[in-house]
C-alpha cells in the first residue's frame, strides 16, 4: 500500500505578490528589501505546510516600458539565491527553489551554488532553470540581443547536464576525514568531467561535495516544444500555467507520456500550474475583494504589462474597448502568449479586460469563492488529472497568502488531499521524488 | 578630537583553519559541511568584537596533486557567498566577506549578489576581489590555460570599475513606493550605463537598488604591482602577506602613499597584514602546542603544499634537508611565491623547514607565546605604522580561536587598543570608512 496521494503546494511570492497592484492594497507589503518581512512569509508558507518557496527571476532593470516600470513593484529584488541561502538559517522544512538562467550564469557557478545550499539547508534546495527572455537581459551580459529560442534550448540542454555530471562528481561518502591516519578524501571517488561540448567546457570536478539530495530539485516552466522536450527528460517539477479544466488535463496526459518515453515514472514528476485564490465568506464578497484589487490598477500599466508579456506591441495605439489585434509571437516568452491570444479570442475579450486580467494574476488562473468552492477546485484538477499540486501565487502579501492557509488548507487536510505535517528527510523525499543514482559510483578515479 | 584609534580584526577561517592539518587535532572541526559549525564559529567571533568574516575561494577541485588534495581538509567547500548570506541571518553586527574572481564571473552578477548580502545583512557586505590563480580554475570555465598575469589585471580594473558604477545605477531614495498615488519608482534616479569596454559590455541599471553601503566594502589581496595598482585605487581593505615588522612597515607606507596619490585619504584604506596566534601561559606551552601541531603534518604533503604555492615545481625530487633549489616565479600566486623565496634564503631554511612553515600556516605569519606577548606582538605592529589590523586565521578551529579571542583581545582592550562594543552603522561605518558618494546623483534618467 502506498502513502496516499497529497496535493503539493509551492509558494512564488513573484515580489510583493502576482497581481500588478497588490503592492497598494492598504495591507500589503510594498517594500521588497525587508528581509525580516520575508522571513514573516517564509514562516507563514512553513507553518502552513508549504512544500517550497519558489523564487524567480530576471537579469534586467526593465526600464524598456517606462508606465509599468513605474508603477509596478518587481522592477528591482534580492537575488533569489542570496535571499534563500539567508531564509534557509530561518526555516527548517520547507523547500527552496531559486531560478537561474543557462542562458547568463556559467554551468560550474550554477553547480555549485545549488550544492551549497543544498548543503546549507539538509536537502531543501532547487533549480528553476530558465533561459531568460530579453535583449534587456543580454544587454547586460555583452550581447546585443538574446538568444533565439532553440539556440538557448540547445545551450539549456548541455548546461544542465554539465551541472548534474558536476552534482554527481564527489561521491556521497568521498569524504573521509580521518584524523588518525590523516586522510581527508578519498580521490577514488572524485571524477573529473573532461566535458568539451558545443557550448561548454568543464573539466570538473565540483569542489563541492555530492549535495544530501544527489541532484537539488529540478524545477522547468516553459511550455514551449523545446522547453517541454527538456522537462520530459529532466525536470522533477513542471511549473505551468493552464487556466482551463480541459486543456489542463489534456497537457497534464500529454507530458506524464513524454516523460514515460524518456524511460522515467509518471510519479516521478510533478505538474504543477500556478494559481491565485480570493477567499470570501461569500463568493459575493471574494468577488468584491478582487474587483476592489483590480481597482487599484492604472489602465495604462495594465495594457503595457499586456504589450511587454505579448512580446512587445505597443497595445496603447489601439481602441482600449476594442479587440486584440493579430499578433506575432516573439522571441519571449511564447507559451504563456499563445495562451492569452487564444483566451481573448474564445472568451472576446477587449484589450481593456484582458489587461486587468492579466495584469491582475500575472497570467495564472485566479479563483475566487468561499474556502469550500476553492478547496472544490483544487481538488477537482488534483483528481481530475490536471495537476499534482499548484505553484500559489499570493496577489499581494501576507494577508492574501494567510487567508488562503487559514481557510481552504484546513479543509482539504479534512478531506486527506493535504499532509498534517512535514514527512521527514529531504524536499525530493517529502514530495516522492527518488535521489538520483550516481553516474559515476562505479567508475574509476579523476 | 575624533575617536581612538583601534586594531581591526577581521577572521578569515580558511575553510578548516590555516594550517594543513589543522582538522587533525583532537579537538578540532574536520567536517566543512556543517553549517551548525559555521554558526558557532560566526558566533564566538561576533561576541569577541571581530570586525569581518573573511572567506577565500577558489573555483576548482585541487586534484592535480594528490598527496596535498588527499590529506588536506581545504578541496571542497560551500560557495562562500552563498554560506555568508546563510550566516547574515543568524549574525548582527560582523561583516560578511566573499571572495569572487573577477576572471570567471560576468560583473552583472557580482553587483547583484554583493547588493543584495548588503540589503539582507543591512549593510556588512564585503567583496574581497581576486583574479584567481590557475590552469585547474580556467578548465572549468571554457578556457585551456588561465588568463596571464598582466590580462587578468586589466580585466579585473574594468570588471571592478563595472560593478561600483552598477552599485550606483539606482540612487538610494528611486524606490518611492507610494500606495495612493501608484508611483513606486522614479525612473529619474534609475541610469543606465551603456558600459562598453574592452572586456564587457553592460547596459545596466542593475535590478537592485544602491546597497546599503553605498558599495559594498572592497577587499583586495594581491601584492604584486598589478595588484597594488588596482588595491590603491579602490580597495577599502588590503589583505598582506607579511613576516616581519620591518619590511611590513615599509609596505605599509608605500601603499599609504600610492593611496594618496589616487587622490584618497590615508586612513580611507585598511592595510591588514594575515596572522596566526598560538596562545599559552607561557612561551615554552605556546611553542609546545605549535610543535604538536606540526608534528601532525604529513612531510609528502607539506612539500607537496609548498610545490604548488611555489608555482607547481615539483620539490619533492629535491633532498629533504637541503637548500630550496631556484624556482621562476610563474602565473600564479606571484608576491607570495617571492616571499617564500626571500625567507629561506634569509633564514637559510631546508626544503623541509620551509615546508612546514609553510604548511603549518598557509603562509600568513605565526605568533606564539604568552597572552602578554602576542598582545605587545600586535600593538608594536598597530602603532609601529605597519598594520591598521590583522586577518586572523585560526590554525584549527574553534580553539585556537576561542583561545585568542578570550585571552589576547581583552589585554588590548585594556590598552584601550581594541573596541569594547560594535559602533553603530553598516560595515563601513563601524571601520571609519566613509559611504561612497553616487556618481549618478546629480545626473539625468536611464
Amino acid at each position: 500500500m502506498t502513502a496516499p496521494r497529497h496535493i503539493k503546494l509551492f509558494l512564488f511570492p513573484a515580489a510583493a505578490g502576482a497581481h500588478v497592484a497588490g503592492w497598494r492594497h492598504p495591507a500589503a507589503r510594498s517594500n521588497l528589501l525587508d528581509f525580516e518581512a520575508d522571513r514573516r512569509t517564509a514562516a507563514i508558507a512553513e507553518a502552513a505546510g508549504f512544500d517550497a518557496l519558489f523564487f524567480a527571476d530576471r537579469l534586467s532593470f526593465p526600464v524598456r516600458d517606462n508606465a509599468t516600470a513605474e508603477r509596478s513593484a518587481g522592477s528591482a529584488v534580492l537575488e533569489p539565491l542570496t535571499l534563500l541561502a539567508a531564509l534557509s538559517a530561518v526555516t527548517r522544512q520547507i523547500g527552496l527553489v531559486a531560478t537561474a538562467s543557462t542562458s547568463y550564469h556559467e554551468p560550474y557557478h550554477v553547480a555549485r551554488s545549488f550544492a551549497s545550499l543544498d548543503h546549507l539547508s539538509h536537502g531543501r534546495a532547487g533549480w528553476n532553470m530558465v533561459t531568460s527572455l530579453t535583449d534587456a537581459e543580454a544587454a547586460n551580459f555583452g550581447r546585443e540581443q538574446h538568444f533565439e529560442h532553440s539556440a538557448r534550448y540547445g545551450r539549456a540542454e548541455e548546461f544542465v547536464d554539465v551541472v548534474r555530471a558536476l552534482w554527481d562528481s564527489v561521491d556521497d561518502n568521498a569524504f573521509i576525514r580521518d584524523k588518525s591516519s590523516g586522510r581527508y578524501v578519498d580521490l577514488n571517488q572524485v571524477h573529473a568531467l573532461n566535458h568539451r561540448g558545443e557550448h561548454f567546457s568543464v573539466r570538473g570536478p565540483l569542489n563541492v561535495p555530492r549535495p544530501p539530495q544527489g541532484h537539488p530539485l529540478l524545477v522547468q516552466a516553459g511550455s514551449s516544444e523545446e522547453g517541454l522536450r527538456l522537462a520530459a527528460r529532466v525536470a522533477d517539477v513542471v511549473f505551468t500555467t493552464q487556466q482551463e479544466l480541459q486543456p489542463a488535463q489534456a497537457f497534464y496526459q500529454a507530458l506524464k507520456e513524454r516523460v514515460v518515453a524518456n524511460g522515467r515514472a509518471a510519479d516521478q514528476q510533478l505538474l504543477m500550474p500556478g494559481l491565485s485564490a480570493v477567499v470570501g465568506r461569500t463568493r459575493q464578497e471574494a468577488q468584491d475583494k478582487l474587483q476592489a484589487l483590480n481597482e487599484l490598477i492604472d489602465i495604462d500599466v495594465a495594457v503595457a504589462f499586456l504589450s511587454a508579456l505579448s512580446g512587445g506591441t505597443d497595445l496603447s495605439s489601439y481602441p482600449l474597448d476594442g479587440p486584440l489585434p493579430d499578433l506575432t509571437l516573439t522571441n519571449g516568452n511564447r507559451s504563456k502568449q499563445a495562451l492569452f491570444l487564444r483566451q481573448a479570442r474564445e472568451h472576446n475579450l477587449s484589450i481593456r479586460q484582458l489587461a486587468i486580467q492579466v495584469a491582475g494574476s500575472g497570467g495564472h488562473r485566479v479563483v475566487t469563492g468561499t474556502a469550500e468552492d476553492i478547496a472544490d477546485d483544487l481538488q477537482r484538477w488534483f483528481e481530475g488529472g490536471a495537476a499534482d499540486g499548484f505553484n500559489f501565487k499570493p496577489l499581494y502579501l501576507d494577508d492574501n497568502l494567510s487567508e488562503f492557509a487559514d481557510q481552504v488548507l484546513p479543509i482539504l487536510r479534512d478531506r486527506g488531499l493535504f499532509k498534517h505535517e512535514y514527512a521527514d528527510g529531504t524536499l525530493r523525499e517529502k514530495l516522492g521524488l527518488a535521489r538520483p543514482a550516481n553516474r559515476f559510483a562505479e567508475g574509476g578515479a579523476a
